[in-house]
């Protein structure tokens, strides 16, 4: 027999607001935007505020349209870049530093997705753009700082192939991000997904395509890590 | 101007065994067996212990004529299991408590992959099998347990849905295996890689179809993380 | 030697209005919107409803344009919402409850097309939203209800993991329908398909991407069945 | 707040068996013998028919050294064909008639493997073989047969098209079962698979390539829907 | 050694107008309006009339904009419908019967570019709609006009089983044209391609999806055999 | 209203054979081995020569346990290559000449497939063995040939460019057949198959990968054609 | 021990640009316009001319709104067409003749691509349009052109055929470039790019599906190889 | 009008040996013994030897069994090693270096391929092995070497990285040949052949999984350039 009493939610109806999910997890619900009317995307960013008024709450691929709702509504409390809305703001970082890698400068509004979510969840976030493998030197000049990283994301379209060489570098775990950045036979992303999953650099592990969100609550959970036995 | 001086590699001719990877990585190059014949796999081991004698020398993917070779050639030093050869008792446990939970009893090579591996790099890895979904009560039962783990490996096949539940209900990071077990439309292992991929619950992150092995670094690099600023 | 003599047909030249369905399937025709005029649309409705007037004319993936006429043309015996038009009220429900769940406040407009046309065929349709797995007291929260359906539809997108939890909790049939809510490895609801084709849950059965009408219509077939021999 | 409080299961530490399930599904665990040794299959039928006397124990996908394993364990009380072990003799029918019906000759051994199933499970069940769409008259001669069954399973390998045909003919539930027979195009099962999710034919639904287990199990489900409010 | 000495071409520089086709083929070359200018179009339709004054010269693909250029450099000499052009008037039919048949009324547009161009080229087509397997006796009362075609045409989306059913019923040529009508897993007409490959009725070929032009070609090259020996 | 009578069909339980075919389709139902067991092969076959005494009975894809059965069952009537049995000697042939090339030696079985299937069916079938592309001087000394055949079946593997060429050198009819033969990127014959559905010759129809038995099957009834009005 | 010692790079915080690429490998770097803004494809554009004033400055797939900032910063020193922009006056070609070959006329913004792109870098490159393999004898006819070229790009979309067939006529290098040119089974362009990695000519290399650009480099490199030890 | 008078073949009825293809693309054909029975290769390889006495003849991809009749065929003559027959000893270099570099120990078979074929045909062929970018001081270490070579041909599978690494740091023109070495989710090759289209350092091109075959010639190709004008 088992008995599974969690924390509860809040109903709105048509979503539920997981209240709980901080206690659980570590990090707070964020809002999936797309495929949400904007009504519904800062109904549920005011539901988060309240249920967690010291939490930055967050809302992903926003467009336009839901970006101009959500600052009519929130004014100076919100910060809107790269489809992420961040309601309430940063607070000091807690945890780091953390290394965002990205490969080209047409993967950036990724990594910049995962650079203000962390952000958002209270971690010491640094970005470092168009490193790519076809001139290595750019990668090696980092070298240093990337070492000194607790956790790099290493975001990267086309080939993908930076993860790899990145994580043949340095010790610290390496979530790798594919992009949907590229043409033809990169089949909106498929290709760097492959590449990072069969990494010869082991220990690299992978999200979605285009999800800076996800690797940004990756880091925010490894951050959190006490490896005391 | 860029500097790139590391630490250097012994030559076999038909392979490179790269020593300067512990220095670099925190982890020791593992031999994949796989496509090499057991003379190679021997002679790669080997050249890893001189390198390295007090690591945990590691091949994955061992056939049954393989491990007769490596058993044949380290005597007792070799544990042979689930395709992983660990040449070197296993070393005290450093860091833990890290918990391998699987799906469903088809699963159990490739979490006692990832186990082994853990191990083997020091960590106090243990096994929660047979927990899948389908059954809720059996993994709930197990939720205590999950939640005193500093990281988590989620080895599933078939519906691969084991990774978003376990990480709605902890907070640490979660590394997701998908496994080839299954038939027809799970084709080798891709449906539940895209399950997991698609994770709703934030913060998943993934390996190659599997790999127990890839998962165990990860985990690795995970436990070495001091989070302090 | 067979003899094959069935109902007949309307014919409207580039359509042939299958006037014996509901005789031979229980349940009518409908017009499948896409790909057609707004003209062809209402005409086909308009030849429904004349071979069957106590039934409920349905036609799905209505876009706006189409609504439009079809408003015009039916008045207020048309209700459109989520891309159905139904023309005709509702009927009283005959057969009951049906649960239909989704997983996300982006998954509602296909929940709802599933949960119309399930009322216009006389089913007692309820909806509960917003249960996904990341959040699993949720859905415990509604088990009790979910045990009294006599049929459960589950919506979800992304990795598509609530059928197989939801149908090791519940006896009745659960019919699973992926969306394509998500991005990347989602691939337009490839991901969810897989997960559900390969539950770990027996006796889920699943129905095209998006398909809330195909669930519905089956959900009508599986309410008809007397089961005693 | 919630509280779940599920019955239990056995921990035979590699498995547990779920001993819960047909008091929350209606129906037991049946054990996968693919990826598993003979010795673990035998052990969890063992277990299975110690937690559930009155109930036939099943294992699928059993290989001819699992079978025979199976035999030596069980003796008369087993019945293994097309790699289906039930242990415990059939009960007598207590719910049908359903049609399990096939498009080829090649495809009866799926056929075969929802039928058994169904048999344990308590259903009256008949199979109807060879009935392609390639001679439609071998099919309508058996209609006024099919008319009569309560729930229909179709399977079809090659160009599945059989679903389509029979849902359009009769009013009970269809449900579809594509299998791997078939070479180049076929893709293992890809092409009926996907043929089915796209019936033209509302109401059809679908499960795993080959899975004639699961929707036996999902016929099961349907046969006891009391569908009165 | 091999001569090959074939007749000859118009260089238009951007384009080589192939005037030795239809000696060689049996119809002249065609345009394809995707990825090219109107005014490309208007002059290679030009072109076309000027080498073969007597045969209709044909484009398909054509978009609204391009029709309208057409229109206005060919005037009444120009019939535009569903994507083609034909300028100069049809010939008076030269063999048929070829029946193009279509499963939905969404399927018309393929089915409509077929009839079209075989009439261009002297068939004598007839177009047969929304004649879908879900309603297989508005099927079968066409059978009699089916079986005094030369040829058969048939051209479905969605589950793509029309063509299976049809061969078994006729023993005409029959070429299948998928089409990109349906939505998610249909896969922009893969599920319906895929079908009509692995046709249970044998002697079904199939063109590329919604290529109702390249059936019309094969149809004309099909009417033009003569089986003597 | 529709009436259907066909005629009608042997039972052997476990397979109904179409005894109807030959009469609604031109040719008779052939035996496709795979799946089955020898002895059903074996019956199938005598089933076929009794329904049908003037008729060449026909099984394919037959392996080597097979076609020793068929032999011992049939003597000198089996006619057994490339897979195929066919038992009952070759009729003179009624229509042709029926030109079979292929692109290389690699796909001989499946030229010699279809080449059989058709001496079977009556037509005057030649075999043009390896004409590929890369040298394109072997094809256009057979052009004089290709030129006299009625209809032309081209088989290739690898990048199935050949009937492209052939089509735009053909009046014929042309059916193309891809084959498995390649390997990496041609994925099992996928890479041929897309080559042939792209044809940029007009009038190409494609078959299912390796199935030189459809191809010649399409080949009788387009030799049976009488194309005046 | 290793020394890696290379050139730098211009750090403009959101891309690096690598001023050492050209003693590296001969060519510059080039601005890839999709996912960037015109400003900074402008400001990438000025780097670029800034660190090599002597070489053009590319950018490609550039749209309307970027060529129209493009023309405006650089006036008449820009080139833009073909989604091309190049900044400062073509060379005097310093290597060549290099055959630029396209199937059809819609495959010309991409071969237009690869020629500007080959210009920009000094070689002497020539466009050969629509000699598609339907109509062979447009080719042949410029064989004696083809063979006087000291590298041949081909580029097809469709059936990707026709780098098959000049590879076999010409010993010079091959670089085949497949165009999303096509509709239904091209899925974009997979087709040719398929056909192409299975050529049964060998020799034949391809780059990615629409990448002239990358053609033109490959020609560039291959264009400096001097072969003697 | 056109002539195509080219040189002839030898035909042996089953195969047409292109005795031409020296003259017109430089190298002699090989053979493909796939799929092939062990006395055709030898008589395709004999007959390779009389047309061309001074060239060596080749087959790949030949199994024991035909290397076993080749041995015993052509005694000394023969050289077999990784599935390559070379018959006629290696001729003196002529042109080179070519490098041939490979990630992975279990990339070999494929890499000797292409240094075996590279011989046959006169480069100046050396193998680079094991230098994988998870340890990128072995590859910097060989740097000086590789800018040496005229040509580089890289070969890997898995993630496929080093292409793109290797492509920035030198000249030459590099051919990639991606390999089916990996598992899960590299998907037979599929992973890296992707990973090497979408290459971020422009002028890799690609040829088929596993082809080192085909790069060989590629290189021979390219090495016989004199790129004047």
């Amino acid at each position: 027999m088992v008995q599974y009493d969690e924390q509860g939610y809040k109903d709105l109806g048509w979503a539920k607001i997981d209240t709980g999910r901080p206690a659980r997890t570590g990090t707070a619900e964020a809002v999936y935007a797309a495929g949400k009317t904007p009504e519904q995307v800062v109904a549920a960013l005011r539901a988060l505020r309240e249920s967690h008024p010291g939490r930055v709450a967050i809302a992903t691929r926003c467009d336009a349209a839901c970006v101009e709702q959500i600052e009519a509504a929130f004014g100076d409390e919100a910060l809107c870049d790269s489809g992420v809305a961040a309601i309430g703001g940063f607070p000091e970082p807690e945890a780091g530093p953390l290394a965002v890698v990205c490969a080209g400068t047409s993967d950036l509004p990724v990594a910049r997705e995962a650079e203000l979510v962390a952000k958002a969840n209270g971690l010491d976030a640094h970005l470092v753009a168009d490193v790519g493998v076809a001139g290595l030197h750019r990668l090696l000049d980092r070298l240093p700082r990337l070492r000194e990283a607790v956790c790099v994301i290493v975001v990267a379209g086309m080939d993908g192939a930076l993860p790899s060489v990145v994580a043949g570098l340095v010790s610290a775990p390496v979530v790798a991000v594919p992009t949907s950045v590229g043409y033809g036979a990169a089949f909106g992303g498929l290709a760097p997904l492959l590449t990072m999953l069969n990494s010869c650099s082991p220990g690299v592990t992978v999200v979605n395509i285009d999800n800076g969100f996800g690797a940004a609550i990756a880091a925010t959970r490894i951050m959190s890590v006490k490896a005391e036995r």
